[in-house]
């Protein structure tokens, strides 16, 4: 299944810091992208600082699932263009933030809550367990993977309860999150995954680039049922 | 279980007209109010004609419950207040939205889909069945129960998928609706429920009634646990 | 997508009843593995006469999903052949209970519910309404399609709340169900599919097909992660 | 809300090892009535050994939440017995498992699952978040709590998606494990908490007790809608 995959990157971090520049020389959305050629998909990427944050109708339109990465600029996101996503991914679009893209504007507003957390920058050891293992977004994987330093996400995750729960984090320090949570609205498929900060190499690790290459698979839309809306004639008579 | 709730209305159609003036003489919020406050609650009404709608900080914080009813002017509904009544729910207030009040601001935001339905004024019956009989909104009702004459909604009901479904609706005219749906939102328990359209008796009815005395009590809140949120410290060592 | 499907059928009206036998000259599970073959799958079929009911341990190993229809005999089924079934759908096989099959007790077994209903032989229409447009098992579909002659199943259907509800049914006779229902459990797919009642020809019509291909797409097992059970050493040091 | 619960307890290991015996003087079982009692509650107990398990049909339709911990003799519970309780749950009656209760046959036919875990004796600590903090089951707790020394549990934990999930563990050795899970199966509320191991003095712990007593009164049964199934006549006039 060869999809279109549009990776978005707010792309602050990389100009702003050179040893994140340094990790990802073409940005967090570049290395993402690669992996996802190599997969077979058609990969291509927008940034926050391209018009309409690269993400015009046009593009919307014709991409099958949405990659997000964001952190510093989530409040910069045009109003506008976080709509667009929304409404596309209510149209079938699959969307799969990472990291603090749980804090972006599409996220919270297709989520309807606060989405808060604790965090914690300590650079200290994450284990991501597979919770549901026949998913297939867990294909391929062991009952766990580690990420040997990162930043840490603790409960309590103020998201919906998840569709169904994929993975759950254990993290050095002594909390718990919830790190792969997959949901259904309107016809899209939405997959938020934890793992990704910038200050470390984590989406140049097998098992994470395995999860977002399952996910977008997961992710792609399908045909589904037509659907009418607004004023309807009967089917049946009465009187 | 005595409970602080706020019936909000939009009392447009009442102002307009007539006959849904001389149905309901005290407005539909009035209507309400009455019969919570003789299953004894403390039951207040406010308007969108009234300052802030009459959901100010201080009457949306003493709120236990908020059942909410528009259809008209939903978009007349201001942004701030929206979002006030939003927040209270994600911080633990119930919210009860009534026929055309799953097009309101709040209940939009909260699940973060279209709500789209079809719909049809045509003053054909409805029966709402019960196919949650443990759930405690449905307590003392028998499998089914009838609205004479009402206005038609149908599906796709465009919401994620209710955490529980109470009622699904049968109509006349051919087609269904899930018409009765809980959702958890933050601390918040919502009940969306169908019935309500205001050119009928429908707030007069006594199985209407327990519906929405049971949603009210089954959307109290709770005192729940604390949750932190933010920067936090280790609760292990690590090096 | 090429999968070794495997039509379960008691095969008991069609010995019993010449109209049925007529109907389905090859059973009911020679009209289901006919269209699915067609469909390009290995679709085999298996009746409650064959020894081990057509269900030994070598069969079920091979079958990515498995196709059920019972109605009469659903007591007659061997327990060891039903806890073999349960088994293979928690180990990740498709289960896809047609009709009475929501009576058989590997249905009622993955369940743990009595899976209770209303019924009613009355030759009335039956109109599925697709409430979850988005969901796979409706590609294809209109918003909704009519059975012009069925049996009625109605509310309370005494399930647990499935994890994505795909189809509800208006009756003619005044009822609603649930007629389209997906679960997880184990690593296994399953969906319970309403239609199907031996005395009219259900499974000929296109709708039906549509659903039931699209379904065992669905339902079609894939790799997930391993996972590990029971005494485990520690990852972490600890005193 | 004064409830009858009936604490059951295989009472195996209360005699058959000293430590435990003198830990718990009056059993497990005994202990956890006590603060049942305590917190008004009408709480009497039974156990494996008593005829019919102490849980004879009178006893169990009196019951309005059962509270059971299990673990070496989980396969030594009649059948019929276990039927008895399925059935009551299914009918409303609350039942809350404890620890290996997991592994019992009411909960794991209730489940349809294998209810698989991994364990560990290892004398660890275990920290249990609470995830859902507006759940009543965690009022009055801080976000987590802490377990000096326990058994481990961990994942993947082979059960249904809970309905909603209140609490999840962190453990020394590494694992995770969702340690307080909701179902609604008929018209019963189930709590499944892990929490218990016999070795250690849980049981007299405030925050379990709190859990315990806030899952009995969320657990309890309330009235309901009446549910007829069966042959139905029909609501409707059709030809």
């Amino acid at each position: 299944m060869s999809l279109t995959v549009t990776v978005w990157n707010e792309n602050v971090h990389e100009q702003e810091e050179p040893a994140v520049a340094e990790r990802y020389p073409d940005g967090i959305h570049g290395a993402i992208a690669d992996f996802l050629a190599e997969a077979g998909h058609d990969a291509q990427t927008a940034t926050l600082q391209e018009p309409a944050h690269g993400l015009d109708a046009e593009t919307v339109a014709e991409t099958d699932v949405l990659v997000w990465w964001s952190h510093a600029a989530n409040h910069e996101v045009d109003d506008e263009v976080a709509d667009r996503v929304v409404d596309a991914v209510l149209d079938g679009m699959g969307f799969i933030p990472l990291h603090s893209g749980k804090n972006s504007k599409p996220f919270k507003r297709l989520m309807g809550t606060s989405c808060d957390i604790k965090y914690r920058h300590g650079g200290e050891t994450e284990r991501l367990w597979v919770v549901d293992p026949g998913h297939p977004i867990a294909d391929g994987l062991d009952d766990h993977f580690e990420i040997p330093e990162t930043e840490m996400y603790g409960e309590p995750y103020m998201v919906p309860e998840p569709d169904r729960l994929v993975f759950t984090s254990w993290f050095e320090g002594g909390e718990v999150f919830r790190s792969g949570c997959c949901y259904h609205r309107g016809r899209g498929d939405i997959f938020a995954f934890r793992p990704g900060h910038e200050e470390y190499p984590i989406f140049y690790q097998d098992e994470v680039q395995t999860v977002i290459e399952n996910a977008v698979e997961w992710a792609a839309p399908n045909e589904g049922a037509s659907a009418t809306h607004g004023q309807s004639e009967p089917l049946e008579d009465y009187e």
